[in-house]
């Protein structure tokens, strides 16, 4: 029998865990309007990994539902989406920040990001090389424009808001509380996450 | 002074090609109606790759317009967008069609995919191993619903339409006759595609 662990992660920074296939998992907003970019991938292949393209065909929609799967890069289900216990809004469109982005926006050398939070939490599972995917960029208010034009948003959660997954497979989960600080996804203020394995 | 050179492409079947820095090519719907899936990878190390997540925020936009810039996962520019002689629509939310994608869809086993088209191109320029990205889907027709719902529409091109494209590094592009026809995107009727170098 499982017991309830929970993995405290400090603003900017990401984790990664090994979650067993069945077994459940919430992602909470600790103080609230905090995206956390999520990634999973096979464990017994980690070139296998949750893909936004895949599941987007998968659902036919943008992002699934609660009841739903993301699917994986050869379209094998990988997580289920059990509860979402926020106001329903999350991206999966717009890339993980990485060092690059940074740069280009004008922010100092070694501004945290969750592609290197990302490469940080995998290295630390035994996984120096690994590719980067599209990112579930929960608790994430990108909006389209009629125009295609896409548009940054401050995040709807409130502290507490949480999602509920469930590996399908077993697979290691990477969550990152986004250090973004210049657009305003995060109100400028990157803050605590948590993710609590039931 | 380089010459023209013209690579016909039969309906289901996809071709690679080197392209040098600085050098424009067209993608041609011949008959119409058909969607073209295209890939780019970088020549001096295929691990970089066109990357749809690091393009739409590159242009914060969902795709590129003429005179925009696609990158790569490491948000380096690898083809610009320099003109665009079709009605406009394209898509770079849908995976590429793959064997399982077929499956799913009731097909007989060994339907062409865009996905097998890309590896064996692919594995003809010396890339047998690659990933497998997000294509540019050009002359897709993909329609979001207010409620995220992704809708297959028919492609709106005609016969000779094009887009020309320019390559910002040496590079591979791979272009596929998208096989789809369960699904109405080519109006059900695959048809040859061509790519020209100009």
């Amino acid at each position: 029998m499982s017991t309830s662990t929970r993995i405290d992660v400090p603003a900017r920074e990401g984790r990664g865990v090994l979650v067993a296939a069945g077994r459940s998992f919430r992602v909470f907003d600790v103080e609230g309007r905090q995206c956390v970019d999520l990634f999973a991938f096979r464990a017994d292949d980690v070139g296998e990994y949750h893909s936004a393209e895949h599941t987007r065909v998968h659902v036919n929609r943008v992002f699934p539902r609660p009841g739903e799967h993301f699917v994986t890069n050869k379209r094998r289900p990988i997580l289920l989406f059990e509860e979402d216990a926020t106001p329903g809004v999350h991206d999966m469109f717009v890339a993980a920040c990485d060092p690059t982005r940074y740069e280009g926006l004008g922010a100092e050398a070694g501004h945290a990001s969750c592609q290197d939070n990302l490469q940080h939490a995998m290295a630390g599972l035994g996984h120096p090389e690994i590719e980067i995917p599209q990112p579930i960029n929960l608790f994430t208010n990108i909006a389209l424009g009629e125009d295609g034009s896409i548009e940054w948003l401050p995040s709807l959660t409130k502290a507490g808001d949480h999602v509920v997954l469930r590996a399908e497979l077993d697979c290691y989960v990477v969550v990152s509380s986004c250090p973004q600080d210049i657009v305003p996804i995060n109100d400028k203020n990157p803050s605590p996450i948590a993710l609590e394995l039931s």
